[in-house]
């Protein structure tokens, strides 16, 4: 298997795809579609769609079947960084080297192309799933871990423990659990519901989302504290300006960095259970441990 | 039939089931529940859950099939109220007697109790739908009249107009059709899916409630012009203060009188082809027709 061929070929099917869903209008609101288009098509990783995409695949399903729920996770996805680049939020400028949302349009119309995307979300899921019973179930579990029980319960404790330097090991890894890993597991559990996994599949699957979850975000941490301007798009650094709990200001960067190892070697031994077809998930894995963006 | 009778019994049942959908919790991010709380059970008129569940049972449906997809709608509808409410959007401080959201918390909690309405909004229905075929259905039709072509569409319209005194006619309609009346269709429409109405019954329905919702926002701009602030809960007058196209502006006084008893007689007219069924209906036309708040 060639890694780095497979995942351009997930992420152009995603591309192509979102630019179907949410298309270029030419009506009286154009402005929003514009917007929406200028955040969604910015460039992502397309981290979430690939690991629902491959997840499927691994478990011998058609990833036509997971590519609708996939694109529209990116969308929820996407809101989320609109609304928290917010001024009422994190009041940041730059996202994956452009402006902004809110700063290439306006307040007012990132608030409404977060609002969007989010909703489309959930039109697409709808309009676009292939069975019924399968899209209620995807629902229920993206709508569950992208609410206040997952995403947004991340969201508002992250901000109640803004500019405390003294936030938890429990307390941050319930924020990262929430606001990054909810997400993450809702993409491998749309793989795994589409792929038809048994219940014990699903744990495993889990098991696995849940330690790339946390790899993931350690490994954020660590590029804010080593990382590139440049590579990342935005200032590096912003962590501990702000006076913010990471892993890093909370262990240290060597301890970050095993832990990081750990996180991602328990991704990997979760996926043990697949044999051979667990390859690319593995792969992946690695690459996100290796980025340096 | 005794209107005020139905019409308490409807509002009882679904501000029961909201509080259910919608708990307070005693977590970590308890706040975010306080925030949704404080608008959601701030006494509003319930008028689209009570249209869904109206509907149906006009059709002979069964009101608990309609009850949960009506409290979601009031969800979305609350939501889109708070995120309007913004400094960034109407910037509103009053709303149904109290202080907006972002007055008695913070805009960033405001700002994610709409974003977590709105997603709680699709959990309610995917977790709580009593089948998965009209689930689907009831989703894409109420996710599509809540997004970029329905509720947000009219919003981004009514931003683009913002202190233009010289909106035309054509415009005024394309932005009340969509702001307002796109999340009424969709509670007609609620009741026509769960009521099993035939395709010539829906069309009766569709009529029905896009006079019903003219009429509504007609009512509405009347109100502004010549209602009590504390009847209201917020400040009249502030269409003409902020140079705002309405009904009353467009036309005059008199003529949106008569605009709105033409479009009510015209709501009701559509339902006859429903025989007596339609008696409570139509009492709530006539109710919204003579409401002073």
């Amino acid at each position: 298997m060639n890694f780095d061929a497979k995942m351009r070929e997930y992420i152009e099917l995603v591309n192509s795809k979102l630019s179907v869903y949410v298309p270029q209008k030419e009506n009286l609101q154009k402005s929003i579609y514009e917007a929406m288009r200028y955040s969604l098509m910015a460039g992502g990783k397309r981290i979430r769609p690939v690991l629902a995409m491959s997840v499927c695949e691994m478990l011998g399903g058609n990833v036509e079947k997971a590519l609708p729920y996939a694109c529209a996770l990116e969308c929820i996805h996407t809101y989320s960084l609109i609304h928290d680049d917010l001024p009422c939020m994190d009041n940041d400028d730059m996202r994956r080297g452009k402006p902004t949302c809110h700063k290439a349009f306006d307040e007012a119309t990132a608030l409404l192309a977060g609002d969007a995307l989010l909703n489309r979300a959930f039109e697409i899921m709808s309009t676009y799933g292939t069975d019924n019973d399968c899209t209620v179930e995807v629902i229920k579990y993206v709508s569950n871990n992208s609410g206040t029980e997952g995403m947004i319960g991340g969201q508002v404790v992250d901000l109640m423990c803004e500019g405390d330097g003294n936030v938890s090991e429990e307390t941050l890894r319930y924020i990262h659990r929430n606001k990054t890993g909810a997400l993450i597991s809702a993409a491998a559990m749309i793989g795994a519901i589409c792929g038809n996994a048994t219940d014990e599949e699903k744990v495993k699957i889990l098991e696995f989302s849940d330690n790339l979850g946390l790899a993931f975000q350690i490994k954020d941490d660590i590029l804010d504290f080593v990382g590139d301007d440049e590579l990342l798009g935005k200032p590096t650094g912003s962590d501990e300006e702000n006076d913010k709990t990471t892993f890093v200001t909370l262990m240290g960067i060597e301890k970050a960095e095993e832990e990081l190892q750990r996180t991602t070697k328990a991704a990997k031994a979760a996926l043990e259970v697949f044999g051979a077809e667990n390859e690319f998930l593995c792969s992946l894995a690695d690459f996100l441990l290796k980025r340096n963006f």
